[in-house]
């Protein structure tokens, strides 16, 4: 099962994190945007070209150490198909490496498209008897507000092809609640009755950690919703974002682990990727100091939670 | 306003459907997958060559008689960069044609993400002072699950670039009512509460046919639920999946449309790209199929709600 290796991933390097690459044209420096943009002009596809050398250098800086990327799949469709491409290269380079990917693209649909979904970005293209991976990340963030139908053809592929999904339950933006903390009339809130339908879901999908393949999405902005989660979907795997730029320290996302310091990955993306402007470095540095970073963010979570053991 | 010219189109012609572009290379004849195999290959190249030559066979064949389209990004990501350059491809040739684009993406992410998103398939990308456009839709579909702060960088870009969204609010699939039928404790349902959400969000971008530039997806296979939205959210246009394959008729639709029979336009995707097949035809016309199907279906949905009047 996807998050086994994922697990089996974080507990030999010791280290429940995800770097986020959510690479904006901005984050760049000057020096491999202006050598892309003398080779391809300044366009679509040099914007992308660039984002890929930067994402390229990070990984290869961090594959050693962490276990897992997270790309957000906005800011590669903000660069068009050639955006896009760079995404697909970029997941390839990082499985190269023996990162575990996780596609943060929230996607959802009813359930012919949503096998269109699960084919692309989990499963294998069939091109005329030719089987192609399109995008072949290890996991997919989803959205589940349609329902089971759009849920269970990703856990088909997940099964054939030892794959993942997390399940949006309670983000952590500041109107998450607007629609996820509203009361149902049965007394749970909208993101509970979110989590018991993936650890419905996850039933299909059982691990060896005892962490199903269906994980959840739950913001470390909301310490006591995630405190909550931990306790009422005891087989769902947390992805974990919040932390670092937008306001989460280690302590709110401790509520995030069980005992043995599993059930959850805790994602940083500018802290990772602008790490450079906090440690007195060069903007040519950021790879380096992605590094530095990774490290400082790995020991600040390892001192709340202490060892990581199976 | 965006959502002003789908209209206009719409009363032009005569004519509140939309055209499903959700090609999968099953659909598509032999002798263009042939074609396009020996020129590229059996690869996702080949693929997304042969998709985008059969959605502009039927652009072609139905621009004049069909205000929009509605392309579903999972059926392009499916076949991977490639097919996302296809999908581009395949939206500036219908707006070229004079067609209205929904790109179906269903995209949802926290705020500075959604900005990516907003910018990526409705906005304009900046490259070092190039304004490109990625993707440039009109009107793009969203699920509201996150709250304001997901939508509101979308309204931005929507009142500068005069564009559209519609929220996913009760969906035609047969589990949609898992999460959506669900009563919260003030005594509405959730997709009601996400129909207040749109009436809300739309009071931003309003149109001059009394419907904003916030819509909603309505599913068609839930006439008592259009109705009742219908009702409920009456500045709020719909996009009605779910008629023809999905189960859903003309007189199920009728309730999308207020009594001068605006207010909603009506998809079939299987229905115009696979028509040959309940036509006696080939598969080599399958373009003319599709315009047959075109006509069909709107004069079915007009002879029960009768002209389209502003």
């Amino acid at each position: 099962m996807a998050f086994d290796r994922l697990i089996e991933n974080i507990i030999s390097k010791q280290n429940p994190t995800v770097a986020g690459l959510d690479p904006k044209l901005d984050y760049v420096p000057a020096s491999i945007k202006n050598a892309c943009f003398a080779e391809y002009g300044k366009t679509l596809e040099g914007a992308a070209e660039a984002l890929l050398r930067f994402n390229t250098a990070i990984i290869d800086q961090i594959h050693d150490i962490v276990p897992a990327i997270k790309p957000q799949a906005a800011y590669y469709e903000m660069y068009g198909w050639q955006g896009v491409r760079a995404l697909a290269q970029t997941i390839a380079y990082a499985k190269d490496k023996g990162m575990f990917v996780i596609t943060d693209g929230k996607r959802n649909d009813i359930g012919t498209t949503m096998e269109a979904y699960a084919t692309a970005h989990l499963g294998t293209t069939d091109v005329a008897g030719e089987a192609v991976d399109a995008f072949g990340a290890d996991a997919l963030t989803v959205n589940g507000y349609l329902g089971s139908d759009g849920i269970k053809p990703l856990l088909n592929v997940c099964k054939a092809k030892d794959k993942g999904i997390f399940v949006l339950v309670k983000t952590s933006n500041p109107s998450s609640g607007e629609l996820q903390d509203l009361q149902l009339t049965d007394g749970v809130s909208v993101y509970e009755q979110m989590g018991r339908m993936c650890e419905s879901w996850g039933a299909e999908l059982p691990g060896k950690f005892g962490y199903s393949g269906v994980g959840a999405v739950v913001g470390a902005t909301y310490p006591g919703q995630l405190a909550e989660m931990r306790e009422k979907a005891p087989h769902t795997f947390f992805l974990v974002p919040g932390y670092g730029a937008q306001g989460g320290g280690a302590n709110d996302a401790k509520n995030a682990f069980d005992k043995n310091g599993l059930g959850a990955v805790i994602n940083s993306s500018r802290g990772i990727m602008c790490a450079w402007k906090k440690q007195g470095l060069t903007e040519d540095d950021f790879a380096v100091a992605a590094r530095n970073e990774a490290i400082r963010m790995k020991e600040d979570i390892l001192s709340v939670i202490g060892e990581i053991k199976d």
